[in-house]
């Protein structure tokens, strides 16, 4: 096989592979992870590298459409689509590689009180003798027993540790430390090792997205949180959403899907512990939260009748495996738990939203809302709940919106319109120049529009207005965002009317679920002490806005909180309090789902929705005194 | 490769075999278990055949000492050492098939309350519908539980299980078999057929035995044996007895007696499984009991630790495993239970004995005795328990005597001598003509040779004695049990004083071990409500002749039992009485091992036991009176 060398910059890793190799995989060999949300099929043009020496095999025709003129000529092209001819120098933009995505990493992070169900006990043992002969496992347990570990007559070793217990402890002269992990049944030694390693216990919380995953590596001893990684979902080359993945799942079996969820996790894993500096091995516990059919499928469950009438899941409830059982590497008799669900739309990632915010622990009534492709919300207190799920239409995530782009970088995240001038202010995702819009500021753009009179509550723009920003170029009235020389595009960026259609059509859909849930729940929005975002799109969502265009019922903006990526909070609270954990299987049985296509008050709320903010005014008292204020403000 | 057919007379038998194959690999494969104690090496001219005709390879030079010339003549060969040349025509004698030998499998036959820790359910359950969508599993579990299951909440499915409901549930159009086994941590669902198989539920107890295998099958529904088969260990061919083959397991590892024990147990299951017709999927629980290095091997688990100071098992607790893990093949999801132990020479066979002569349950105090190579006796009732073991010398498995031998065919069994003619009079197992003498045979042999005076207590024969049986030909005298023309070998059958000297050591040793016993828990003879003989050879023996010749304390000899094969007999009842086997922890924990070396007073027991019955007449008065009546009588 000719072998070719490929050196990437500016970090200088060298890499030798095969001719014919992509340089996506290359640099995957090399270490670098590289952005690639359609899994390496050319399709997303996140994956842009420049070949600054060397052959290379690239169709520039065939994916020009990703790249200035200036890209191309400076020798831009896809990493997964360039294959190695000879030896290559490829500079990778910053943006490119992966830990540069804005993968929302940072969960809750109140304390949590450390009750691992893992522990690690160092004894020292005497010797048998002929006058104290009692077996190896006794000595063992009592010696757990006596160092503070649970009664000896409640652990229990299962076979492949018990077998290890004879050579261990004479090797190392009846001197180790022993694993113990809390499991249904009792006390299970799960590890035994030589000498004192009491000190290297840890766990991995991981956030199971269908798009993204995020590992959190803790230190089970200190309770802290000691790295983490995030990874791309790799079953996306499978399939871009989760119907793609499970119609794939039914045509070619589960088992590829399941590999490639276990082999996206070790990667973060890996990832986790070399930042750490720790061992795979000494990760004892892996705790997972994630929507219903990506857990499915993890554990190798068919997923295929949850897609079709009547969406049933095989399981709801939490299940612990061992990890290694479903290809998770760490610590080979590591046990994996994974978060129940509600139905097939009311994941674990939900429920450990629900874990993160305490709203099922509270007397106080909260609504959640998770919002992504699909939405989620929650209605509820410690004494009852009620859940529902749709699809907001991909608009709130910046698809079906002509300059609309995910959280990546070059996206505008933040907005404001001057309300004399019409210009706009606004940052983007890592500061480089704009590339497009993403959810946070589609709602700053609709809600500053509106407040600058720019658009009426129907979303119409005011096309009698004289500013150069608002025009008709195409087929609809714009706005515009930023002129073509301050993007990094080359071209104007704009709002359509019809981009804004969109958007209302999404933001109803939400508006309309929580009343929905309200409805059923005989509850008004007075009573909501609190409204939780969970997720990436609410971390960076503005409060205000989002009342403004009527995205979440009126409540006071101090009682809106983020709770960041509530999935990861959620998993990093069961894996390190393992009462917390407990309560899930109760908390999962506890919520009513409702069913909005079955709810015929569901189109009636929508169709209320569908004005900025809704077409009941009182129910939105500040946001239309400040509408009344910008009106007489304007004239 | 040349094919030859071996045709097995009298059964017809036929197979092909590859020229060069043994016959007795030919023989196995022809599914005809020959008796070969010593695993096929050679060495216990047990796999007797005759080659009727046909070219076979077979070094009768080497081997005849195994047979008589008249059998040379009809072409006798060891089947183990017989290589297929050309086709062939064997004749199997019956005593050479393992079903004809006098393995004990008939276990204590008292009702046992049926109990069984794995149940089988068949449920008719609703699809899911819009309105009715909750998952596979909480469906399926509900309706077990409506069809007199465990409460759902308590059942769980392991990952193997739960990746089939799916796919089962909508094959069978809802209608399923579900199998539930009560384990620690819960109710386990552990398999799920398509339809109504709920009659098809068995389990197996398991004597595992150093030398045989004894498998009960049990319908687990009826509570009734469907078959009982038996297998040599082939362990065997590592090592005769249990300090050969954990050396073995020393230098060569311990996977190969490991797979051996699985397939000697597999073997069994199959030849039970075939003779009840059922299928061995069909069989969901696998209890064994077996002595400590056994059970260690089985499981895997290093006993090198346990023939060494200070003797030290890796563990005593009971343990239930996966079968599949251990290499039974039964049930793909079955579990193995095997009995705890007491220490490493009190092991889970004796713990069944315990079992089976409910010793442990009652408040009057019993002794046990298990004699084979070794023996081991405990006393006690459900308050306490004390136990010890010991080397009983081989004299009474018919070792170290001229013509001792095991208990096979033509073997003298039983045995009565006319005090005035001083012949005696025999019965030998299968009723063939003797060829030697087994353990029951010698202890009646040295009662009568007793009681006819023809020997005195120190066990000296009395030469003076005017009889054609008395005379001293080689180093000492001997008495004539059988004239060579009379026997199977043709040669005069003789108990030499040398014999019987032996025999005397070998009695003492279980005599002092029981008074050691009885002495350490302050209780005298009197106070014995039960012995209870386990084992084969407590089976076949005399009550007042093991009395007779203080083998054993005197008590009543109605208040003497055999309980047969206690091991399986325990099994037995832990296969189908789930509680039973919740106690054997307990029992195991309670008993107290008494180290015979370490008591000084047992040389003194043994010393005044190496009289018949003993050196102090009034611990057997009986005995007394019976030996004075004799005396008298004799003159």
């Amino acid at each position: 096989m000719a072998m070719r060398t490929v050196t990437f910059l500016p970090s200088y890793r060298k890499i030798e592979v095969a001719r014919g190799t992509t340089i996506l995989d290359a640099a995957q060999r090399a270490g670098l992870n590289m952005n690639v949300v359609c899994g390496g099929q050319g399709k997303c043009g996140k994956c842009i590298v420049f070949i600054q020496s060397g052959k290379a095999e690239f169709d520039s025709q065939k994916y020009g459409r990703f790249f200035s003129e200036e890209e191309l000529q400076k020798g831009a092209c896809l990493a997964c689509e360039t294959l190695v001819q000879g030896d290559l120098h490829v500079i990778i933009p910053e943006n490119t590689l992966i830990q540069e995505q804005k993968i929302l990493v940072a969960g809750q992070e109140n304390p949590i009180e450390l009750r691992p169900s893992v522990k690690k006990y160092y004894v020292e043992l005497l010797p048998p003798t002929l006058s104290d002969p009692s077996p190896d496992l006794s000595r063992l347990l009592w010696g757990i027993q006596k160092s503070g570990g649970p009664v000896a007559e409640k652990m229990y070793a299962p076979l492949e540790v018990l077998r290890e217990i004879p050579s261990v402890l004479r090797h190392s002269d009846w001197k180790v430390t022993a694993t113990i992990a809390l499991v249904p049944g009792g006390y299970r030694l799960i590890d035994l090792q030589e000498n004192d390693t009491s000190k290297r216990v840890y766990g991995a919380a991981v956030d199971l997205g269908s798009t993204t995953i995020v590992v959190y590596l803790w230190d089970l001893l200190s309770g802290r949180t000691v790295s983490v990684a995030s990874n791309y979902n790799r079953q996306i080359s499978c399939g871009e959403d989760i119907l793609a993945r499970v119609n794939y799942a039914r045509k070619n079996g589960l088992s590829r899907l399941q590999a490639l969820a276990a082999e996206s996790i070790n990667q973060a894993l890996t990832s986790a512990s070399n930042t750490a500096g720790i061992d795979r091995e000494d990760i004892y516990e892996v705790v997972v939260a994630g929507n219903t059919v990506m857990t499915h499928i993890l554990l190798g469950i068919d997923p295929a009748y949850m897609i079709a009438e009547p969406y049933v899941p095989v399981v709801r409830r939490a299940l612990s495996v061992a990890a290694g059982r479903i290809g998770i590497t760490c610590n080979p008799n590591g046990g994996l738990f994974a978060f129940p669900a509600v139905s097939d739309f009311i994941g674990g990632d939900i429920i450990a939203d629900i874990l993160a915010c305490h709203m099922a622990e509270r007397d106080e009534i909260s609504l959640l809302i998770d919002i992504g492709t699909n939405f989620e919300v929650v209605l509820g207190n410690k004494e009852w709940m009620f859940s529902c799920a749709g699809a907001a239409g991909p608009a709130l995530e910046g698809g079906e919106v002509l300059f609309g782009m995910r959280a990546n970088p070059g996206a505008i995240e933040k907005l404001t319109i001057d309300p004399d001038t019409l210009d706009p202010r606004y940052s983007t995702i890592n500061g480089i120049k704009p590339r497009g819009i993403c959810g946070s500021g589609l709602i700053d753009l609709l809600a500053e529009l509106l407040t600058a009179c720019v658009i009426d509550r129907t979303g119409r723009i005011n096309t009698t207005i004289d500013n150069p920003r608002i025009r008709k170029t195409g087929h609809f009235p714009e706005y515009v965002v930023a002129w073509a020389d301050e993007t990094d595009i080359r071209k104007d960026i704009v709002i359509t009317e019809n981009d804004i259609k969109n958007l209302i059509m999404s933001k109803a859909s939400v508006h309309a679920a929580c009343v929905t849930l309200m409805k059923q729940a005989g509850v008004t929005h007075t009573e909501i002490s609190t409204i939780y975002f969970a997720g990436a799109f609410g971390n960076y969502l503005d409060k205000k806005n989002a009342t403004t265009i009527g995205l979440i019922p009126e409540i006071g903006f101090d009682q809106i909180k983020n709770i960041g990526n509530g999935a990861v909070a959620g998993a990093n609270i069961a894996l390190i309090n393992r009462r917390a954990r407990k309560t899930l299987d109760e908390i999962a049985y506890k919520i009513a789902y409702i069913e909005l296509n079955a709810e015929s008050s569901f189109m009636d709320e929508y169709t209320s929705s569908t004005f900025l903010p809704h077409t009941d005014l009182s129910l939105f008292p500040n946001v239309q005194k400040m509408l009344d204020a910008c009106r007489i403000r304007k004239g």
